[in-house]
Parts: structure tokens; sequence; C-alpha cells
């Protein structure tokens, strides 16, 4: 067991319960002894989902399950396991996933395409779902609307402190409430990571209003984040709302009635992502990359996300170096349109170089104070447009490779 | 001083003097005290040139001179020194550039677009030109023809050891010498790195034969390793050829009279790269990917540079841990055509995976012993066209930290 990220929240935020959401954990072995590896989480009749998942081209037979029944727009339940992510086990998998399926299908009295399942951890090796299947009676008959932090601990892998967070929004004049967890702390980066996230919600909306508004708010924070720029075959979020709470309906996602929604599913998205780079495989820092100034977007992502990748920048902050030529560099091989001599650097809000090289005379202190912290801020001024994006990642430290060069073993 | 790679060839190479080449090196106190760390190569007249650089969008100063010069296709000298790239310097680095430049082409009597420069180290500091050019005199005044080692150490940075290669071939009946020099440890990635390389010839070829010869083979050597995936802003890899050899004149690079030396400048190449990886920051085992049965040739290379780059990857070989799952990853996340059930996995010749899954029954032995080796060979069949390629790259280890989280202090 690792010890605990430096940069973990305090404590476990406290979620209320959700009407139509019962969750159930348990140990079923799969891999590890000793602790819980299963959760079930079950909804009520008429819940609608959506979800987002890795662009992998070898993703697993969850994920290929999920892709299917997602057609379906309803969820009845969410089964996960953690130990084994029953990824690239070929047609084997695939029949595991699917026995898994139909046996929580039988327990919970609903159709196929309304379960959805995930599994996280060791890659090539058949989920050996016999174990969990033994163990839906116990999961069904022990479900409880309060199990969140259980859940939360259940479906975590190299975590180092379960993940979860809360929201209300106002729909009209009604209060729904979203509650979320989420799992992952390697291989992450955009598209997505071995990342698993479940967010429920009781607010009435339609599947494809749901998956719209998940889209979007996907792309605000977990393909912001990045550890390592891996990408899993596993990587799983859904959403689903057992339409409880009585708001008024809607029909479309760019409804004025949503404003409030869409802003605490982006929020409570963004809470979670955050949770996943603050458990960053040996990570020390969390640092706040902001790029303002690009020729979109998009374009200030992919910049984004080439300074959060880049191990030369990664390790200079485990160093803590302001080393803002490393920056530049990754600006460099970003792929997109920048010009070297309108290019400005801060670290920690102080402007170190501004079109194109280092200001004269800037005051170091202060920099290297805000270097020695645990929240890094580096702003970048691409300086040709107007496209800006914020993107999150950790640093890359000696923790990294002592947990990655032994994982399997 | 770092301590000399275990990957590191015996002994430094045997370079043959080549007609028209003299060489210098002396200590300018550039940034480094007390080692050598300006070279220039002095070439006769009628030299033709070609060259290949960083496709980054915030190249150095001495770059975008040489692009420029390029035009020209006629060489007379390199003027190269490390401890400082003179990158992200904006005008007055340019300036810096083009004084270095002037008072070259002088002390050499040439002209200006006949001088190529190159620096190295840290980005966002201008150069101290003077120290440079106060040196010509000295320089210009001990030019010989034997001194490659001191070459290849002068433009050392974090390098642990000198890179060279030599090769001859035969163009008709007269044989001609290549002489190649390299340096580079990190930010080594394609196109390209914080990669220098000087290559001279006394073969007799257009200057435009030379470019796309040149152009060719960096694709396979340079374009195919990678250390960390970074991209420097300095790559510079030029190719000089003073025509003393008297070879029988050729107007075109698909002429079968150069069939060998078409082979032996790749092969000198490969070599060169292959000696920066294993210099690779850190590195204590050299890797081979080979890839083949993708789309096309291209699919192939990113699919190898896709695993060669995986963090997650490098760390389980320095782990020693033959971990195919994430082999699987990151074709995954490459982003060309593949397969789950096809893809084939083999390590250290013994198929690990194949169809999509693990193979049954497999000797784990040969393959954990394999992985102990200063050598590790990954084989991966995508198994759906003819496509193929080879990439090298070296495992991620504390050792990587420790360089990177304190270079620049």
């Amino acid at each position: 067991m690792l010890p605990k990220s430096p940069l973990a929240p305090e404590s476990f935020p406290k979620l209320p319960a959700i009407s139509g959401v019962e969750l159930a954990t348990t140990a079923a072995g799969v891999r590890y002894k000793g602790r819980e590896d299963v959760l079930l989480m079950r909804f009520c009749e008429g819940t609608r989902v959506a979800g987002v998942f890795t662009r992998s081209l070898t993703a697993g037979a969850p994920v290929v399950w999920c892709k299917q029944a997602l057609a379906g727009g309803s969820a009845r339940a969410f089964l996960v396991n953690s130990g084994n992510a029953n990824a690239f086990t070929g047609n084997r998998g695939m029949e595991s996933a699917r026995r898994t399926v139909a046996a929580t299908a039988r327990s919970i009295g609903c159709s196929e395409t309304e379960v959805f399942i995930a599994s996280t951890g060791v890659i090539g090796e058949v989920l050996p779902d016999e174990r969990i299947t033994a163990k839906l009676d116990e999961l069904t008959s022990s479900l409880a609307p309060d199990a969140w932090e259980a859940a939360a601990r259940a479906i975590m892998t190299t975590d180092t402190f379960p993940k979860a967070a809360t929201r209300t929004a106002m729909i009209g004049n009604v209060e729904v409430t979203l509650n979320g967890i989420a799992k992952g702390s390697g291989m992450i980066a955009p598209d997505m990571a071995t990342m698993l996230s479940f967010v429920a919600t009781d607010a009435d909306l339609p599947a494809e209003v749901l998956q719209r508004l998940l889209t979007a708010a996907n792309d605000r924070s977990f393909n912001s984040i990045t550890v390592d720029g891996d990408t899993s075959t596993s990587d799983t979020l859904l959403l689903a709302a057992t339409a409880r709470a009585g708001n008024p309906a809607v029909e479309r996602a760019g409804d004025p009635l949503l404003r409030d929604f869409t802003r605490a599913l982006e929020s409570l998205l963004v809470d979670l992502a955050h949770q996943v780079v603050r458990d960053g495989e040996g990570a020390q820092k969390f640092v706040t990359i902001e790029v303002r100034g690009a020729a979109s977007a998009r374009a200030a992502r992919r910049i984004g996300l080439s300074i959060a990748n880049s191990p030369l920048v990664k390790t200079a902050i485990a160093g803590e170096d302001a080393n803002w030529g490393r920056i530049v560099m990754a600006v460099g091989k970003a792929g997109e349109k920048a010009d070297r001599d309108s290019l400005s650097v801060a670290i920690g809000g102080v402007t170190i170089a501004e079109k194109g090289q280092p200001r004269e005379g800037y005051d170091e202190a202060p920099v290297a104070a805000h270097m020695k912290g645990r929240e890094i801020l580096i702003e970048v001024d691409i300086g040709i447009g107007r496209g800006k994006a914020t993107v999150w990642t950790c640093d890359l430290t000696h923790g990294y490779i002592d947990i990655n060069a032994d994982y399997r073993s």
C-alpha cells in the first residue's frame, strides 16, 4: 500500500443520498486480498444513462460492451471491479464480460442492455467473472443509499485515496443533486486514462441531453488532465440520471433551464479530475497550465497538454526549477501555430519571458519561492489569437518510477 | 560530471582523416569551466552541404540562420558551441548569431552563407558570442585533420561519452569515406532533439543529391529514436562533402552508383543515433522495437514511437517486467489502424500474446532472463498490413529524474 499523496484533499466529502440510487461493495478476491474490489450501483426504473469511453483502438471488453449497451439510453446497474481490466483478452474476455452482464441482469431483473460494466487493473488476463457473479446475491441484499465512500474505495487500484465530489444545481425551481466517484492515478491522459468515473443524479433529463452535457463537460475536465500521457484501454465515465427530482421537462442541452446544471456537472467533473491528478503516481506538486492567445481553444489545449506531458518540464517542476526554456520547447513541439517572438511565459504570476526573450531584470526570488510550493501555476500567452484553455498535471518524480517499475510484479 | 552510461561503446572509434576537412577545439568558457566547448570545422573550397533541422516552431537563432544559409548549397565552416543554445533569445540572440557568423567568415575568408553554426545547452540566455569570436584566431591556427575525438567531446552537454562513427563506401570504383560525430542524451525525439550531428565526406556529390540522401537516412536513424519524446529548439544535422575523392559524377539521388554510399550514410547515422540512445539520460537498457504488419511504414513508425515514448512501457522495462499489457496500451493510443484481435507481441524473441490474447502456456523464464539484460527486443505484429519500422529507445529510470530535476541549477 502506497502512502497517501501529499496533494490529497483533507477528508472524504459528505455525499448525500440520491433518490433512486443504491450502492453495495464486496471483497470478491478478483486479484487483491483483504479488501473490497467489486461495486454494484443499482438504479430505479426509468434511469437514463450517458457515457464517454477511451478512444484506444485496443479497448477492453467492458468498454466494447458499454458502447453497445449505451444505444438503449437506459440503465439499471453499474457493476465495477478493480484488480483486472479484462483488456486484451480476446474472445474469452468478451465471453467473461457477457456472463457478468447476464448474471447481473438476472439478479436485478432488468434487460442486459441496462447493465453497464467496468474493469480496471492488470491487462491481458481474462477476468475470473465467476468470483464476481458468485457475490451478486450478497451485493443485491446489502444495497444502501449511503455507501459512496465504500464505493469509491472498492474501485481503487494504485490510488492512494478515494475520490468523490458532490454538487447541487437548480433546474427551474427544483434542486437536483449530483454525486460522483472516480479512480485513476497513472496512465492518465486525455482520451482518457485508466480512469473510471461514475456519476449519478436525480435530475430528469433525456438520454440525448445527458450525453451532450457529459461529452462537453468531459472535454473541460478529464480530457484536460494528464499524468503521463498514456491512455488506458479501459477509461469509462458513466452518468446515470434517475429522473426522481421532478424538475421541469427539458428537451435540448442548450435550454437556458440547464445553465446551472451544466455548470454543476462541469464543476463536479473538474473536481474529480483534479483529485485524479492530485493522486498522480509519485506526484508532489499540482500544476495548473493556463494557455491563452492561441489560434483556437483546441490549439490552446494541445499546447497546454504538450507542456503538461513533457518529461523535461515535469522533472524541472519536481526539481523546483523555474525552467521556462523547457516550457518554450514544449510549445514549439506542440505542432500548433506559435511565433517565438510573440510568446510570453509567467510562473507563479511573475512574467519571466515576454515577446520571445527573457524579461530584463525580472525578480527571481518570488518565482523560486513559488516553485517550492505544492501548487504551481504556469501561464503561457502565445500572442497570436484568442484561444484559451486550462490543463492540469503533476510533476514527474522518483515516486513515479518506483510505482511503475514494479506495479505488475 | 555524470558517470559513463553502462550502455556506452567500449572505446572511441578510430576515425581516418578526410581530405578537405580540418578541425579545432578550444575552451571559450561559454558556460562550462575547465573543458573545451567550441568546435570549428573548416572545409576546402568547393565543399557542398546538406542539413536537417528541428521542426520546432520555437527554433533557436542558429537553426534559423542555417536554414537560410543552406540555400547556397556550399559550406566552408561549421562553428559549434556547447553550454548555451542561444534559443528563445529574440532579436538579441539573432544578432549574436549574425556576429558569430560574420567573424567566422572573415577569419576563414569565405562568404557568410558558407558558415553554419550550432549551439546547444541552456535555453533563454543570449549567447556571449564575444567569448567565442575572441577564440577564432586560436582556432584557425590549430586546425588539424585528426581532431575528431576532441571535436566530439567539445560539443557534449549532459552526454557521458563522445559519439562518433566512420564508414567507407564505393562510388563506382572510388572509395569514399564518411566520418560523423554527434551529441545528445535528453530531449531526444524525432523532429529531432537536443541533438547535434556533423558528418563529413570526401565524396563529390551535388548539394541537391546530398540533401535527398540525408533526409531519407535521417528518417531511418535520428527520426527513429526517442529518449523522452521531447523536441529541442536546436536540433541540427549537417553533412559536408568536400568533393576531393574524385568519384564518378552522379546527378540523381536514385542513381545505382550511389547504392553503397546510401547504405553507408544510413549505417553511419543509425550508429550515431544508437549512441545517442545509449547515452539516454539515466538509461540502463537499450531497447529495439520492431513493428510489422501495420497499414504502412509510416503507421509502423508512429506505433513504434508510441511504444517507445510511453512512460509506462519505459518504467516497466526499467523494472525488468515483461509487461506486454502496457505495450498493447501504447499500440492502442498511437492513433494508427490496429485490431485488438490481430495483434501479437514478442519479447526477447518469445511470443507472449497472439491474436489479441495471451498465448496459452508460454514459457516466462526466457523472457524474464531477457528482461534482465542490457539489450531488450520488443516485436509487435499489428496483423493488418505490410508496413514495418524499427525504433530505438532506452528505459526510464531514477537516473533520468536525477539528471533533469536539477540540470539548470
